[in-house]
C-alpha cells in the first residue's frame, strides 16, 4: 500500500470504524502478568473469544498466554486496526509517533497524568495532540478506560466490567466517565441489556464523544445509542449527529451532568449571562430530537423501552391497575412529566365493563380488581380494549406481588404482548426475580415502581414526537432553506456594537419587523423625522451611542412624545441629560422611533455558543425572564415546526394563546420571526457576537421589535 | 365488670389500643381450611407464634388446628381484645351488634360488597355504621385486609404479605389501600426494615387513618408512622396529629395520591376554585411538618433515612464521590429538591488535600478518586474532614461496583459511621447483594441511585427544619394565642355575601388593614366621603349589591377619581350602568373607597374546607395565580413562623425581596395580616364560608387590603 495522500485521508476516515470493529489489536507493553491493567486487555481478548489477531508488544516475553508475543512497535504487521497503549504517560507521544509509522490508524492510550493534571500535565496532553495530529495518527483518551465491541469480543478495556459476562445488545454506549461508564454497563448487564458496544473518552484529547456518535449510528448492529456526559468541547457536530440519528430512526439517548450549574444559575436578564451552557444543551438537544435521561437508571428505562417496544404515536397514556390508588399515582406522575391520561371513549368503558368486576372501574386509570388472578382473561382483555381505544397511544399495566401466580401471569402478558398493536409496559412492584427475569425474555419491559415506568414512556413519546415533527419538516421547504453569509456591516469593528440604523437594516433584510426609526442630529430634524416615523401617532427618542450600552441607565430615552414641542425639548434633554451622566461618550445622534403597543412583552437573542455556534433564545419578557429565568435555546437555524415547539416549552406559554378575554397573539408572525432570526444568526455567524431584540411587542395582529442591541 | 357509661367511655377509649395490641382475639366464621382467607388469620397468628388466647368461632368445628373452637359468640369469655370477622356482607351488621353485646371494642371486617358496590352496598354501610355506633362498637373496614402487630405476633388479616417473614421494625405504616399496602409490606421487609404495625382501613366507616395515627404515634416501640393515601375524609384532626408528633419528635411520612387532580387543574383565579383538595393538604402537610412522600419508594427512603441517622441541623450537603461527574449528578438534584452544596471551607479543603490524590478534588463534591481501593483511609479520612466542616449539616457518598472489596468497604463505612458526628447515606450504584446487606446490618442508610438519596435527604433535612421552626413557635406567645368566637354579623344570611362595610370592619376587628371606605347613597354624600376617605388623593367608587359578584362586569366600578365633579358624575354613571346591566339587583348604595398603590399584587383568601376546615390561602396577583397557579395553603390558625416558611415556598417569593432597584415589601406586615386573617378564620369558622382579599397591595412601608369579598 502506498502512502499517497489520498490514503492517508481514506485510513483517517476509516480510523473510527476500524477502531469500533477491529481485526487486529496491538497492545503496546502488554505485561505478562493478566491481573494487572496492561495485562487484562490481552486477558478479556483471550477470554471472551475475540477472534482478531492479538499482537502483545512486549521486549522480554516470547509470549504471553499462549499468544506470540512482538518485541516491538516497528516489528508488527502492516494493518493493525487498534493499538491499546498501556505504557506509562511518558512513553506516550513517542509510542504514538511510532504506531503512526506503522499506519495504525487509532492508539486507546489508558495511562493518566495528563490534563488531569494540572499544568504540567495539561502542557504534555497539548503536545501529543499536535503529535498525533502531525503523524495523522487518531488518539482515544488518554486517561481512558478503552472501548469495547460485545459483538466481534474486542475487549480493548481493563474496565471491571469485563470480569463478568459482556453480553451483546442492540445498544451502544459512550461515557466521559471511566468509573461511572462501568457502573452502568454493570447496571445494564443486570437488565440482561448487554451494551453491544461501549467506549469510555477520557480526557478526549482528540476523538470526540460527538464524532463517536457518529459513528455508532452507522453500525447496523445498533438501534439506540447512548452516553453519559460531563461536559462537551465540541457541539458544533450536535445538529449533524441529531440529523442523522433522525434520518435512521436511531434514538440517541444522553445524561449529562450540570443541569443546574453555576452558569444557570446567575441572575441576569440579558441573553449573554443567561446563556449558561447547560441551559443550551437542554434546548438544543429538545429542538433536535435528542433524549435527555435525568440519571443512569432513567437512561436505561428509556433504553429499554426504546428497543422493546414500537414508538408511540401521540402522548395518551392508558394506566390499567389492580389498585385504584396505583393508577392515580401513575397519573399523576403522567401529568407531571407531560403525558396526558384521557377518559376512555364510551364504547371502551362499555366493553371493559363487560370483562371486568361491578366494583372495578372503567375509567382511565382502569382498576381490574384483584380478580385477575381467579381469571386472567379480565387482565388480557381489559388491556387489549384499552389499548384499541383510538385515543391511546400507549399502555402501562400495573400489579404488585403475586409471587404465588407468575407462571400464569408471564403467559398472560405474552398473550397481551402478541395481541396489542401498541405498545405497553409492565409496572410490578414488589415482584420476583423470575417475574423480572421472564418479562424481559419475551420481549416485555418491566419497571418495579410506577414513576420510573412512566418517565421513560413521556421519554420515549417525547422522541416519537420529535422524530415526527422533524418528518415534516424534512420535506418542507424551510427545512433546506439556503442562508447565505452576511457580511459584517461596514465601519463595524469586532467586538463592538452595531449602530441601530444598521442593525435595522440588517433586521429589515430578514424581515424582521422592527418599529419604524430615524437617525437625527438635531431638535428640528427629530420633529420632522417623528411626522414621518409617527404620522398620527406618537414617538419615542433614544440616545445613539457606540458608548452607552444601557440607555435609560444614563437618561438617554424619552417616550410617548406626540407633540412637535414634546419631541425638540426631549432631544435637547437627552442631549443634556447624557452629556452630564456620560461626558466622555461620543454621541452620534438620536434615534426618533415609532411608539409601539403589543399585549405581551417578548425577547428574542442571538450569542455566538464557543461549544455550539450561533443559538437563538427566546422568552417572555417581564418576570418571567427576571424570576423564573423562563427562556428557551435552539440552534441556528430553527426550522417553524422547532419555533413552535421551543414556544410551546416556556412555562408561560398560555399567555401566548387567548388570555383573560384578549385575543391570542399571532403566533404565525413569531414563529416566522424567530426563524428569520435564526437564519439571520446563521447567515452572520463568522462575526456576530450577540443581537438582543428586546421588548418585542406581540399582539393578535402581528408583532414588532421595539429595540435592538446588536454586538459584532 | 359493671356496664356504667363510664366503663362504656373507658372501654372506647381504649379500643383503638387493644385493637393495636390484642391479649386476646376471636375470630368469627373461622374455617378449618387453613389457605382460605377465612382461615388465614389462625393459621398466622399460629405460625408467627402469637401468645395471646385465641378464639376460632365455628358452629360445626370443635378445634381447628388444635386451637379449641368457640360455638358461637355469646359463647365468648368476657375481655376479648380483637374480633376479626371473616363472615360475608350481609351477615356483617348482625354479628357487629352480637359482638357489642359481649363488649368486644373492636371489629375487624374484611367483607367486600359494601361502599365500593354502588347504591346498595352504600345502603348497607351507612346502616352498618348506624348500628355499631349505636351498640358502642369500633369498626375497621369494611373491605379491608386487617392488621398486624409483629411484637406480639397478632397477625389479624389474610394479606399474603404475612406469608413471609413478619419482622418487627418501629415503623408503623397505615394504608387506605390493601393490595397496594401489601406490596408496600413487601418491599419494606426486602430493606431488612420490617412494619412493626400495619394496618388497612378499607372502606374507613369508622375507624380512620388520622385516628389511627394518633394511637401509632403513641405506642412507644414505634419511632416513625408512615401511611398510604387515596384520599382523606376526615382531616379536621390533622393538625393535632401533627401537634402530637413534633411534641414525641416521630415523623409522619406519607404518600398520597392525586398530586395533580381534576381540583388543581381547573384554571381560575379566586380562591374557591383554587383550593383542589390535594393543593390544600399539601399545604397543610409542609406547614405541620408532616412530610409527604412522591410515591412508595420514595416514602421508604425516607423512613429508613429516619430511622438509622440524626437529623440534619440544616440542609448544607457533602458529597464525596469516586467520580467527579456523579459529584454533579448528585449536586444537580440536591440544588432541584431545596438542599444546599456548599463549597467546604479553605481549612477543610486543605486538610483533604493531605489525605486523597493529587488529581482528586477537593471542593464539595469531593472527589476521592478509585485510589481508596487501594488506600482505604482516603475514604474514611476525606468524608470525616468534610462532614466536620462547620458548614456541613449532612453527607453522602457515593460509590460504584468494587465487588472484590466489599468486605474491606464494609469496615471502612463502619468506621466511618463510628467517628462521623454528622448524618450521612451511601450510594452504592451497581452494589452487590452482600454489600447492601452488610451495610443495613451495620446501620448505615444505602441506596443503588443517588437521586433517591438526595430525594430522602432533603425530605429529612425539610422535617427537621420543620420541627426546628415548631420548637421555636412552641414557646412563643403567638402559638398559644387563644382565638375567641367571632358571632356572624347581623342581618347576615348563611350562604349571602357580607356587606362591605360589615366586612371592613370585621377585618379592623383583626387589625387587617384596608383602605378606608363608606358607604353612601346619595352623589353628594359621595362628595363629602371622598374629602373624608382622601383628603388630599383619588378615590374609586364600587357598586355595593348583594347581587352583584363582580363588580366590573356590570360596570360598577369607577377609579383614580380626584375632583368633586369626578366624584359626583361616577355616582350617576355607575348607577345606570348597574341599572342597565342588571335591572333586578337590589343597589345597597356606593362605595367610596381611597385609591392605594404598592409595588406588588398579593392575595390573601379564607375557605371553609369540607376536610380540613377553615384554611388561609395566599400567592401573588397577576401571572403568578393566574398562569402558573402559585398559591400556597395554610390551615387556620397560622403562625407567624409558618406564615413566613409558606411565602417562602412561592415560586414568586422573589419579588418580595428588592427587585430591580427597588426595596423590599414590609415583609412583616404581611406576616402579621397573614396570621391576623387566620385568626380571624378560625374564630369565624362557624359560619363564614369565603372571605378575599383581592388584591393586597404592598410596598416596603406595609400594605393595604384593596377588595374584600366576604361570604356567610
Amino acid at each position: 500500500m502506498q502512502d499517497t495522500p489520498a490514503n492517508q485521508v481514506d485510513q483517517q476516515a476509516n480510523a473510527l470504524q476500524r477502531m469500533l470493529q477491529p481485526n487486529s489489536i496491538a497492545i503496546v507493553g502488554a505485561s505478562s502478568d493478566l491481573n494487572k491493567v496492561s495485562g487484562r486487555p490481552l486477558k478479556y481478548l483471550l477470554e471472551k473469544g475475540y477472534k482478531g489477531a492479538i499482537y502483545p508488544i512486549n521486549p522480554k516475553a516470547k509470549d504471553i498466554a499462549g499468544v506470540a508475543a512482538v518485541p516491538d512497535i516497528a516489528s508488527l504487521p502492516d494493518g493493525v486496526d487498534l493499538a491499546v497503549v498501556v505504557l506509562p504517560a511518558e512513553q506516550i507521544e513517542a509510542t504514538v509517533i511510532e504506531l503512526a509509522k506503522k499506519k495504525v490508524p487509532v492508539a486507546v492510550v489508558f495511562a493518566s497524568g495528563f490534563g488531569e493534571m494540572g499544568a504540567e500535565g495539561k502542557t504534555m496532553e497539548a503536545s501529543l495532540q499536535q503529535a498525533a495530529q502531525k503523524a495523522g495518527i487518531r488518539i482515544l483518551g488518554p486517561n481512558c478506560l478503552g472501548l469495547f465491541n460485545a459483538f466481534n469480543r474486542a475487549i480493548a478495556t481493563f474496565s471491571q466490567y469485563a470480569d463478568g459476562e459482556v453480553n451483546a445488545g442492540p445498544v451502544g454506549f459512550i461515557s466521559q466517565s471511566g468509573a461511572f461508564g462501568t457502573a452502568i454497563c454493570a447496571l445494564s448487564r443486570a437488565r440482561q441489556m448487554g451494551f453491544g458496544f461501549f467506549v469510555n473518552t477520557g480526557n478526549e484529547v482528540d476523538i470526540s464523544v460527538m464524532e463517536l456518535m457518529q459513528e455508532m449510528l452507522a453500525l447496523p448492529a445498533l438501534k439506540v445509542c447512548s452516553g453519559y456526559l460531563e461536559g462537551l468541547n465540541n457541539g458544533h457536530a450536535l445538529a449533524a449527529v441529531a440529523e442523522q440519528a433522525m434520518q435512521l430512526d436511531k434514538p440517541i439517548v444522553l445524561t449529562k451532568v450540570g443541569r443546574f450549574g453555576a452558569g444557570a444559575r446567575a441572575a441576569a436578564s440579558h441573553t449573554g449571562s443567561l446563556a449558561g451552557e447547560d441551559r443550551v444543551f437542554d434546548g438544543l438537544v429538545q429542538q433536535k430530537g435528542i433524549v435527555r435521561a435525568r440519571n443512569e437508571e432513567h437512561m436505561l428505562d428509556i433504553v429499554e423501552v426504546l428497543l422493546h417496544c414500537e414508538r408511540p404515536t401521540g402522548k395518551n397514556l392508558a394506566i390499567i391497575t389492580q389498585s385504584g390508588g396505583a393508577g392515580v399515582l401513575l397519573a399523576d406522575r403522567a401529568e407531571e412529566v407531560g403525558l396526558n391520561v384521557p377518559a376512555l371513549g364510551e364504547t371502551t368503558r362499555k366493553a371493559i365493563a363487560q370483562v371486568i368486576p361491578g366494583f372495578g372501574a372503567t375509567g382511565n386509570p382502569v382498576d381490574v380488581t384483584a380478580q385477575f388472578v381467579a381469571q386472567p382473561s379480565i387482565l388480557t382483555e381489559s388491556t387489549i380494549i384499552a389499548l384499541n381505544d383510538s385515543d391511546i397511544d400507549v399502555g402501562v399495566v400495573w400489579l404488585q406481588l403475586m409471587h404465588g401466580f407468575t407462571d400464569k401471569l408471564l403467559e398472560v402478558f405474552a398473550e397481551i404482548k402478541s395481541r396489542a398493536k401498541k405498545p405497553f409496559v409492565v409496572v410490578w412492584v414488589s415482584a420476583s426475580e423470575k417475574a423480572i427475569a421472564g418479562l424481559r425474555e419475551r420481549g416485555i419491559v418491566v419497571f418495579r415502581n410506577g414513576d420510573a415506568a412512566v418517565d421513560a414512556l413521556a421519554a420515549v413519546a417525547q422522541y416519537a414526537q420529535a422524530r415526527r415533527r422533524w418528518q415534516a419538516d424534512f420535506h418542507s421547504s424551510q427545512k433546506q432553506a439556503n442562508v447565505g453569509r452576511q457580511q459584517r456591516p461596514t465601519g463595524v469593528e469586532q467586538g463592538k456594537p452595531v449602530p441601530t440604523v444598521q442593525a435595522l437594516a440588517l433586521l429589515k433584510a430578514f424581515n424582521i419587523h422592527s418599529a419604524q426609526a430615524e437617525l437625527v442630529t438635531s431638535a428640528e430634524a427629530a420633529v420632522e423625522a417623528a411626522k414621518r416615523v409617527a404620522p398620527s401617532g406618537s414617538v419615542a427618542l433614544k440616545i445613539e451611542s457606540m458608548d452607552v450600552l444601557h440607555k435609560t441607565d444614563v437618561g438617554g430615552v424619552a417616550l410617548n412624545l406626540s407633540s412637535d414641542d414634546a419631541v425638540r425639548q426631549a432631544f435637547l434633554d437627552i442631549t443634556q441629560r447624557v452629556t452630564k451622566a456620560k461626558p466622555e461618550a461620543r454621541q452620534d445622534g438620536i434615534l426618533v422611533q415609532a411608539m409601539s403597543s403589543g399585549r405581551v412583552e417578548f425577547i428574542l437573542g442571538l450569542k455566538h455558543d464557543p461549544v455550539f455556534g450561533m443559538v437563538i433564545m427566546m422568552g417572555l419578557g417581564g418576570v418571567w425572564i427576571e424570576v423564573l429565568k423562563d427562556v428557551v435555546f435552539c440552534q441556528c437555524p430553527v426550522t417553524p415546526a422547532e419555533a413552535a415547539d421551543a414556544l410551546g416549552r416556556l412555562k408561560g406559554a398560555a399567555l401566548l394563546e387567548a388570555f383573560r378575554g384578549q385575543p391570542a397573539v399571532n403566533k404565525e408572525a413569531l414563529i416566522q420571526t424567530i426563524v428569520s432570526l435564526s437564519q439571520l444568526g446563521k447567515a452572520c455567524e463568522d462575526w456576530l457576537s450577540e443581537l438582543d431584540l428586546n421588548p418585542i411587542l406581540l399582539s393578535d395582529k402581528g408583532l414588532v421589535a421595539v429595540d435592538v442591541a446588536m454586538v459584532a
